[in-house]
């Protein structure tokens, strides 16, 4: 993906708006960055458009031109129930083929991962899994009263499989399912096919075990395969997949979980079912839309080994990554670097316990990765620091 | 509003597809009509498009200009998550006068009747309402293993306040909410002020009162008030709002709970907090377009009175309705009649037990609703039978 592509496509919006004369909202300029559970720092529209933002795994490229038109399309049933929906359970099931009744759509895998807690975890009450993680479900479980067993990473940041199995099966009774990010966010390393097969033969069989894989399109490794055969082969496994990162479509809200029927028609009742149309019509076109899903992982990939080449060539180790994000050990503690970073308007990962000398940064546009690297040279004037042993 | 008021709405959304060449999606003509738990019977687009749609309460109208401008201007942060995101909460508890600690929005207001089943039928197990209502609530209980105490309406189709006060009290330690939909869905029947103000005396003052006023903005009678004020007072009483009905936003998914903030914080970790971008802007948009939502309410309350004075002309008892849609008596069984009116292009509500001789009409278009005059008259062409007694 070139950047005339990317001009191209916020042109494209952008004359859209154009052509509806539209003047903005409301006369004030403060408007509330806000993600639902917790209010952000509020940020005017001129404020928020001007920073580079490597702080959430965004895909910086937006949808695509034909998952755009579709989005638009819908607005035709924006007040309708029943409408046509783009027959995007049918498109999920096709991709993967599987059957409509092993698919279960959510806003977002967010909500995805809340319905497995909710479902698992209202009568087991621990959750399994590593740490650092997406903490989404570890929170989750703090908020409905369950508890979570989380595991240490291994030194080189791989998933402690052995642990997970030996975690899970001491405290049986009491576990919902083993959550495992894949490739694990916020390192960007991988579990291997075979460390899955291990997993799952470790466990006892009636465990469910969800494998959030929202960074899938970005792996490279041979050795790293999507869980979804497992669903085929009637394992308790869940796959939760995101039309966030690929597809562009993060404030749109779509995901979905690939399951078992058992496991899905418990899930079910734990669901809001309530996903916009917009959202149906734009996933319906995006699951089909390859050609775009390698332009991003194209740039994304080469933006992302450019950037660490540049930051191990600095002295600053990177762990190697599967990812549209890496981390970058800066040989002190991350939050005031975070800080000189938003000062020069660039915005990086914020601290993942207990990795707090390492800085998570998404992979942005080329013009982004530019500006966290001038950034980067003047916060590190002198390379990297010897380790303090903090 | 007028008919080319509505053309040109419909035509600005038709010519943004046009200007950027949409031409369908997939090669298929037959799509899903879904709407997240029960797959419907499926129609193409075209089929979808032809009928009459009176089933849903829907504002055919669909979301205004201004509305629709907001929602287009949204897809810039389609890509994001910590987005401006035209300042919903603020917009919401300006507009009520609460604080934004009081609100708790939802993908439509189903979500918002899903978190309260969630969050207050988990301890105790049992909801009381009556019967019929909307039932999402009732039918939520059963699936999280809970239960209702369904009371049956008075001979005159209003809520027997009194019955609710009595099943709320006798039950009161398995009891987690009252449930009053007001107007009530499917009659359009209100609670005045006095009965809920008698409600709130008769019950112990811990109890929580869901309050769901979906239709609200179509109400005449000077009887009926929200019941915000209670919230504003710190009783327990949660009022549930939505976009779907009066700024003909369904399928965009946003609604709300207005609630003190002792229950909005036992609520919160039981939703999603998922909102689209493109609903929060256009909500954020929507809740201030009061100019639109007058024109929707003038032309759906001259329409709904104008097709009751008809359909009692020709000798069909109507419950008095405060909303956009009616029940009309058809002194016979209603499903055959469903299906009559479905063989004619006109799509009528589905039977609500146990009022299995009352057909639910949703009020639409001018021309929607001479299409169902025609069909009724087809249909009853002797006009009302004589009472089968059944």
């Amino acid at each position: 993906m070139d950047t005339n592509k990317t001009l191209s496509r916020r042109g494209f919006v952008g004359s859209l708006a154009a052509a509806i004369g539209y003047l903005g909202l409301g006369p004030k300029s403060v408007l509330w960055a806000q993600t639902g559970r917790r209010p952000r720092r509020r940020y005017t529209e001129a404020e928020y458009d001007a920073f580079a933002k490597l702080s959430s795994n965004e895909n910086p490229y937006g949808p695509s031109d034909a998952v755009l038109e579709a989005m638009n399309h819908a607005f035709k049933y924006a007040n309708r129930y029943g409408y046509p929906d783009g027959n995007i359970l049918q498109a999920i099931a096709e991709h993967h083929g599987v059957e409509p009744e092993n698919v279960l759509l959510g806003a977002g895998s967010g909500e995805i991962l809340n319905i497995v807690g909710s479902t698992f975890l209202r009568v087991r009450k621990k959750v399994v899994g590593v740490e650092p993680s997406y903490g989404s479900v570890y929170r989750q479980a703090s908020g409905i009263k369950a508890d979570a067993i989380k595991l240490p990473l291994l030194s080189d940041y791989r998933q402690d499989i052995p642990a997970i199995i030996d975690g899970t099966k001491k405290n049986y009774r009491d576990v919902g399912f083993v959550y495992m990010c894949n490739p694990n966010n916020p390192t960007g390393v991988i579990v291997t096919k075979k460390e899955i097969d291990t997993l799952l033969d470790g466990i006892p069989e009636d465990m469910p075990v969800l494998v959030d894989e929202a960074y899938h399109h970005f792996v490279e490794d041979p050795d790293y395969a999507t869980a979804v055969p497992h669903v085929l082969e009637g394992r308790q496994v869940i796959v939760a997949r995101t039309f966030s990162k690929i597809s562009g479509m993060a404030a749109i809200r779509l995901g979905y979980a690939i399951a078992p029927k058992n496991l899905i028609d418990q899930m079910r009742p734990n669901g809001t079912g309530s996903i916009s149309a917009i959202a149906k019509w734009g996933g319906a076109t995006a699951i089909k839309d390859t050609a775009e899903q390698e332009k991003v992982r194209a740039v994304t990939l080469e933006l992302r080994k450019k950037t660490t080449a540049e930051l191990e060539k600095l002295g600053f180790d990177c762990i190697p990554s599967e990812t549209n994000f890496f981390m970058v050990h800066l040989g002190r503690q991350v939050q005031p670097v975070i800080d000189e970073f938003r000062k020069r308007t660039v915005l990086v990962g914020r601290p993942f316990p207990p990795m707090l000398e390492h800085l998570r940064v998404s992979v942005g546009t080329a013009d982004e990765m530019e500006r966290f690297m001038v950034a980067f040279k003047e916060i590190f004037p002198d390379g990297k620091p010897a380790p303090t042993g903090a």
